[in-house]
């Protein structure tokens, strides 16, 4: 039973990178993501009654998960504390499944399907999807362990520095859009929080570079990248 | 990094056959099971921090799943309507990974975890298991598809043959429980409606006897039977 795991497909996604993903579904809610079934899976049986339902569960693997320890230092603990592994949704894990909820934007004539709000990898071997059901899924009552004892994440203001504004300028709306969404969230990774420090990522075909300053982000050059 | 995904412990359950295991995790709140990592894995590193949610995702292998099919027909639909399987949450699927959430009861000291009110069949091989944390997993504004348009499940009463009175009231208050917490929901198979029918399952090691009765579930009998 167990080797009959396999990829049933791909998530596509702007996110080249780890860095610059957000760190849990919905965070950035206008990124579109793609989810592209293997061909024999694509089609309209499959599928069938499936656009009756808002949201989605995704399973995946965190391909470029290549190690995992017993014990994580997450990063909205300041990367200091070190918690259990299954105390964590870390991607770096025993069995690197991912499990994302993400909204259904549209599903597609050629069966894929299109997604809100995914923080996925670009190229994710897709493992399964299952419809969300709120009367099953939606624990209200449910708490948030230690997370809830974390700073609250804020909003960090994005700007553009005087050289960067002519490229940000020529991108179009939903490019500019996501690279604000998911910068505002401030994706400096937790070993490596000293303002000024410059970091570069790649939002689908756009290397965006960029630092902390104060309390924004600001954008310090957007040039072409291949994508991958 | 495919044949990475393997079992990394198991879950054990009353639920010795797939007949009787609730439709849905939660469904059978005071039932408990056992999720027992390997050895490797049973320490107090991997699950530190755990302690502090109440509500967990268990990610682990449909392992009696033995084939799938592009559309599926519902139990709830009553066996009448096909839908495609990714619009279904049946366990028979390409990849059969199972995805239930259940409230912790404990973290033991042996760093096995008992939970409330799994739909798992007992003996699953365990995949993952991730914190529920309600700011993100619990979205009540995403609807329930085409099961919001199926008959309200209205729990049963569960009545018990003289016959069986002796042999019921010798079982401890826990199994008398749990038996009837999924007797309740009408564990019959959607293809096989007609009452009075009797049907026999395994709960933990007895063999319960029923049959539905007009608006009720009949315990006819309860044998042990021997654990597998």
């Amino acid at each position: 039973m167990i080797n009959n795991i396999e990829p049933i497909g791909a998530i596509h996604s702007p996110f080249q990178q780890k860095l610059g993903i957000p760190r849990q579904p919905g965070l950035a809610q206008s990124v579109e993501s793609q989810i592209i079934f293997h061909p024999s899976l694509a089609k309209e049986e499959t599928l069938r009654g499936l656009e009756t339902f808002t949201h989605l569960w995704v399973l995946y693997l965190c391909h470029k998960s290549e190690s995992w320890r017993e014990t994580i230092r997450p990063p909205r603990l300041g990367g200091k504390k070190k918690l259990g592994v299954f105390a964590t949704r870390s991607p770096h894990r025993p069995n690197p499944i991912g499990l994302s909820v993400v909204k259904i934007k549209s599903i597609n004539p050629d069966h894929s399907i299109t997604i809100y709000g995914a923080d996925i990898l670009d190229g994710s071997p897709l493992l399964d999807i299952k419809p969300y059901l709120s009367m099953w899924d939606s624990i209200p009552e449910a708490n948030n362990g230690w997370v809830d004892n974390t700073p609250q994440l804020e909003a960090l203001e994005v700007i553009i520095h005087p050289d960067a504004l002519q490229d940000f300028n020529n991108l179009d709306l939903y490019t500019q859009s996501i690279i604000k969404e998911t910068l505002r969230w401030d994706p400096r990774p937790a070993y490596s929080k000293d303002d000024g420090r410059s970091f570069t990522h790649r939002i689908n075909h756009f290397d965006i570079t960029w630092s902390k300053l104060d309390e924004s982000i600001q954008i310090l050059g957007i040039r072409p990248g291949q994508k991958k």
